[in-house]
């Protein structure tokens, strides 16, 4: 329960727009500024120091990868932003990283923000981080929150690779959107093998413990459609926009993005039935086996009360009680007894219940 | 309870329309009005004790803000409005503060209508406030049910900040509709909060009270849904419309409102999906205590019932009981008994009962 | 129940489309026509005897407001309406009081639904009322099913008023829409505070009543809805039309109508969703309910047991029952029945059951 | 259950577009066709024994009306189809009894389909029926599964009425549609009126038969839906189309039929919504009562518990019980117990259990 | 439960784009190509072995049908793709057997994916595939997961057919789809059939594994759904595209399989509906078992706990009890005993419990 659900802003409520407040989890690492800059010959991966030198790569003739991983450091991002000319209303929604995923269009820039999921495999919670992307014609600028490997493919296709070396902005930012989008894959395959186990495990052998994790799923469902639901407007946006800064060739990449996304949304659609499915039938089980409860009881119990009746009555002490002389009576009471006993057993049966 | 979902209006019915009626919780202070007009250079900040003084304003040099505090002062909104010059049905509707989130035009004007969301800590409750703004080309009034610091922060933005100065009317019309949207996060993080303490407290020990809770929470997220959702279609107008009052730059601030308005309702949206799960949770642990409390009682009456039967039976007081007089019938009834009792207990292991 | 969901048209079916025949409660009453004919400086209010002398009002020089009330008689709209030139159709729905709301377009006039809705406050139920309004250049047409004082406001309005009076028939259909949706308000008022009640009582003592009520209130939301849901639409396309029968002026106040409208749906929606979490809440009072009389059962049958069958026990009268002759037998049997009493009690404060 | 959800169709699978079988109801009667032309001045009806002879009617001087009953013949069919010049498609939509109500615009005519629906008060059940008409310029086709008299009212009207002898086709194709949808309230009528019955003996005297009531009336309405839901786009198509072979004057006709069939669907989710409700107040019931027979149980065990235990002590067999010799002790034991039931009463009362 | 809701594409994440690695079931079996190419004169059917070969058919003088079994064979299809110019992204797809139904437009050709459904009858489960269509000016590219016949009747048609000859790839491509579409009534009709079967059993003799049913084919609804919904959307794109690949006389066709798309979603909704439906009846008929159940207890309980309580009175072994000397003490006990019984009768009677 570490993880909330709403991000605490509360510095931030009164301020002026633009005003630059860190919203998300505090962390003690320094943030990391690492620029490649790259055309079809030439590749150069830096490690910057001054945020202020990213101006050098704001008009330059190469295009420029700037990433920043810890948006904690306001100082950072304010000079970066004060850099690259961003508007003073896109660098405060880079540091509040309580963001939903969004496409913005400013003069001659794209702003972008996305989450970057991440499976618990102890936990089995999902954690979320933000991630902005600043798409401009001579450089992409993205922000993490945290230190990741999710783009290392990128990064090894930029050195290797042939198509991405000869594409522009637009392709370099669609790369790193797909990377993010393709992590989504591999978080659905964990939800949905646990919650398959876990279908499995109620249709077995249900347990209190079932449900809390029926009920942990749910939750962690709602914060995945948080997440990803805005998105897919976003990236028809992408594909869609008039902007000059996406190339017709790209936009056919960015429509693979945003199919992505689409399976992506209709595959949670298709877990968070499944769940509300295993919900009622898990209460459907519960129901099933107070009946048995229900059954054995009164079974047992509408066998003995009469009988103890009839042993209560042969047991008072009146003192004209003709039939306890009887040499037969003993033997008579105990066979009125199993004709009691029998009578009900065939009741039972005719009902169904045995 | 005292906060009613539908407001009395009775006496309205019927009456023409433009009546003046004021229409919400009736209170004994005086209204207030204070009139800050300011260009780059001057900035003067003033009480008027006479409503038909803000004539001066509608058309004057310099950016002014009129707010009133207080519109059960039929007159003194009267006033005001026919020194505006506002329709009549805008002023009705500014004393009737039972109105859904809304923007409409007029010819030379924009009326805004947005709820004031505040978070009662003692009650749990939320106490919604209307506030109505005229946004002209010289003036921007704003009308608060009830004193408060919410517009705090922009007036001292008017004192001390430079880009709101330089601005026009549409720009302070933001800063004041920013003011109150951002103040929506501060309410869903005390309400989140809150519902989170509920829900672990579900799980750890469910009462009844927990689910009045439950249900008190469902009943202000309706409250909460019927003020917010239709701001969202209302700043979106805002946004997209072709009015002169507002300029291009300045509706990128306003995209960042609209953009806080969806956040807002997206969040709300998951905390009313939650505590729908946490209904759902509520109604399964009952159920499974329920089993549990049936076990109990199942289990010891089904071993006791044929014991006390047996002991019921060598309790009649026939004559003719032979067994009665052998000498190891004590012990073996005894032992008998315990052969029943073991058998039941194998039968509800074997049914895992226990 | 008199009031049935579904009303008969029976006779209706296989018609020719223009087949005049009424459809709605049957009544004795005569139909009434009142002609109120007036220009900024005269007001003639008369009764109409016969109805073919409408003629003289279609293209009159004043604005004509023919109201009648009781549209049981065919004969008399029959009348009306070829005194007026309506198309078949039109004086179809008239008669037939189980439309939905609307507006149709027709070469010179248009042609409004809308339902007048009063509180039974016995009953607790809604009676809707079919008005049919036809708005054409020189005359507005109002038909009602009953006598009525709905309207009785406007009528004031029209002698004393000012505005109404220098208008045309644009804003004299519009003050009648209004005062009908006006009404809505009152109505929903009485409705909410019932519905409040209920709650309350749900809270404190619910009981099977409770549930009927619920249901009885969720039946009369369908017919609210049903009643006012399309009247929305309808009023949207009033506010849009093209049509030259509407001045933009009216265009304005007839917003305002479709603003109540949209707020009326609204609060609707809310208590609905509040009788819906109603009937949650009633359920889950049931379940807490019934644990609590299982708990007390389950309590007293489980210490008991277990004490009767000890007593059982030594009731037994075989002849060779050594314990029965020691002289602390008794006493230390009391004490094991206490000891067992007081386990059982422990382990009930250790479920937490008592 | 003899009325399957799903038809059969699997001869059609794999077969080429046009490929002409009858997907239905197997019958043996022999179908019929009746042609009506007629102009302003004479009206012809005939009986037509060769479908060959409809190709007079393509293109003929009068309007014709050509009806066949009983499209199980799949020659007929094809021969008329061939004979009017119709695309194959539309042979097989047909034959296709299993159709979603639709129009589809051709080059020289329109297909529409439309399911008549008939309500069998023996079984509750409603009977649906295809009807498929083809609007062409100087000919209507209306094709019915069986024979029935729906179309009665128009044939009189073609020999008495005029308006519709001064019209066309699209007129007569108007009529025959009214014809069907004026036929879906009587089924409303009498759904209506079972449902509302349904619901007065779920309040009054529930019983499992109410239930499985419900569930049918639920499975009605979903079949009642798929057939009427449709038809709502499809109307409006032709209340909008640009073809030029419906009329203006005849659009305000259709757009009175799609009225109807709005109103139709409103009535419809009403209905739902209501059958929804009854459920849940059928389930709470159920709860109801189980509450109050655990209620009589609890009370009845747990007073008389106690005293039988009681009674079960002074039934043992010690010798040494000082208190069995005791002159009082017989009713000082007796008052014991009823001290014990008293008590157990003020408790219960206190719960408010009795 | 082997078939996995989620698919695997674990390798895929951070590849780059167009990187081909197979999704989807792994088989040993060789892929096959076979390539079907005709004029309405003549028609070849030859099987390739070299993949390459298929360059002859990009812009051969005929049509050219190249169906590919078993998209397992990267090579396989890389080899065709690279022939045929396909875009990396649509050979990516035809890969990855785990996209959603769609259609898009590329410069010379248009990419289909659409899902071959086979319901298998032991498992009562759906075996969905994933067919890639390429609709290009002189060529068809179908891609299968398997072997499969469900294209021998377009194979016969061919031989055989007329229409079909005459007509270019685009009726090819519509009699593909059709043949597809097709397929899935026969699946809803084996579907339905078992559902409408489970009612049957749920109404006359519910079980635990009617339950499981229930659940199951709700799972398997999910999975329909998500397999056809994106359908509806892609296939009424291709009747309204304005790409010049498909002629006019095409659309007609399409438009009749977008036709069955929808009805086959209807049916699917209805179906979804019904179980819907049915859970809530099994869970009724559940409460109703438990309150038959509970009624005989509390009846036979509450019966005898008084008698048993009466005989333990007189069962007690005090010296003083002049009652147990009295000669019509024991038959005056014994009609105590019957008058209690009888009138507990005559209240379970009033409550209607018997
Ligand atoms: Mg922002
Ligand atoms: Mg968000
Ligand atoms: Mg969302
Ligand atoms: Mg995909
Ligand atoms: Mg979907
Ligand atoms: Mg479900
Ligand atoms: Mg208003
Ligand atoms: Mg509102
Ligand atoms: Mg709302
Ligand atoms: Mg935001
Ligand atoms: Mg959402
Ligand atoms: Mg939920
Ligand atoms: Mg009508
Ligand atoms: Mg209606
Ligand atoms: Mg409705
Ligand atoms: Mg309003
Ligand atoms: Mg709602
Ligand atoms: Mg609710
Ligand atoms: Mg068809
Ligand atoms: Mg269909
Ligand atoms: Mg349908
Ligand atoms: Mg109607
Ligand atoms: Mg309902
Ligand atoms: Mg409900
Ligand atoms: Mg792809
Ligand atoms: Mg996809
Ligand atoms: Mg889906
Ligand atoms: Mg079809
Ligand atoms: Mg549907
Ligand atoms: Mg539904
Ligand atoms: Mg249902």
């Amino acid at each position: 329960m570490a993880r909330k659900l709403v991000k605490k802003r509360g510095k931030k409520v009164g301020a002026a727009p633009g005003t630059l407040v860190h919203v998300g989890d505090k962390t003690d690492t320094v943030a990391q500024i690492r620029v490649v800059d790259y055309d079809q010959e030439h590749l150069r991966d830096q490690r910057l120091k001054d945020p202020n030198a990213c101006r050098a790569f704001k008009s330059g003739p190469r295009v420029a990868w700037i990433n920043v991983e810890g948006v904690h450091e306001v100082h950072t991002v304010e000079a970066l932003g004060q850099g690259l000319g961003l508007h003073p209303l896109v660098m405060e929604d880079i540091l509040n990283t309580d963001q939903r995923p969004k496409v913005e269009s400013y003069d001659d820039y794209l702003y972008i923000v996305i989450k970057m999921l991440q499976y618990d495999p102890l936990q089995h919670e999902i954690r979320p981080e933000q991630v902005s992307l600043i798409l401009a014609r001579h450089y992409v600028l993205s922000c993490q929150e945290r230190a990741g490997n999710v783009f290392d493919g990128v990064r090894e296709r930029l050195r290797t690779g042939r198509r991405i070396r000869f594409l522009g902005t637009d392709y370099l930012a669609y790369a790193l959107l797909d990377a993010i989008v393709d992590n989504y894959f591999a978080l659905l395959e964990q939800l949905g093998e646990r919650i398959e186990a876990l279908e499995e495990e109620l249709i077995t052998r249900p347990t209190p413990a079932t449900l809390a994790q029926i009920h942990h799923f749910k939750r962690e469902m709602l914060l995945l459609r948080k997440a990803v639901w805005p998105l897919r407007e976003a990236l028809a946006k992408l594909t869609r926009d008039e902007t000059s800064l996406i190339a017709a060739e790209t936009r056919i990449y960015l429509r693979d993005v945003y199919d992505h996304c689409v399976h992506v949304l209709d595959t949670l659609e298709t877990l968070r039935d499944l769940l509300a499915g295993m919900l009622d039938l898990y209460l459907s089980s519960i129901s099933n086996r107070m009946n048995e409860i229900m059954k054995v009881l009164t079974i047992m119990a509408t066998i003995f009360i009469p009988l103890t009746f009839i042993a209560g009555v042969y047991g008072m002490n009146f003192e004209h009680m003709p039939e306890l002389a009887w040499p037969w009576a003993y033997p008579a009471v105990l066979l009125l007894m199993l004709g009691v006993a029998a009578g009900l057993l065939v009741f039972f049966r005719l009902r169904k219940w045995i």
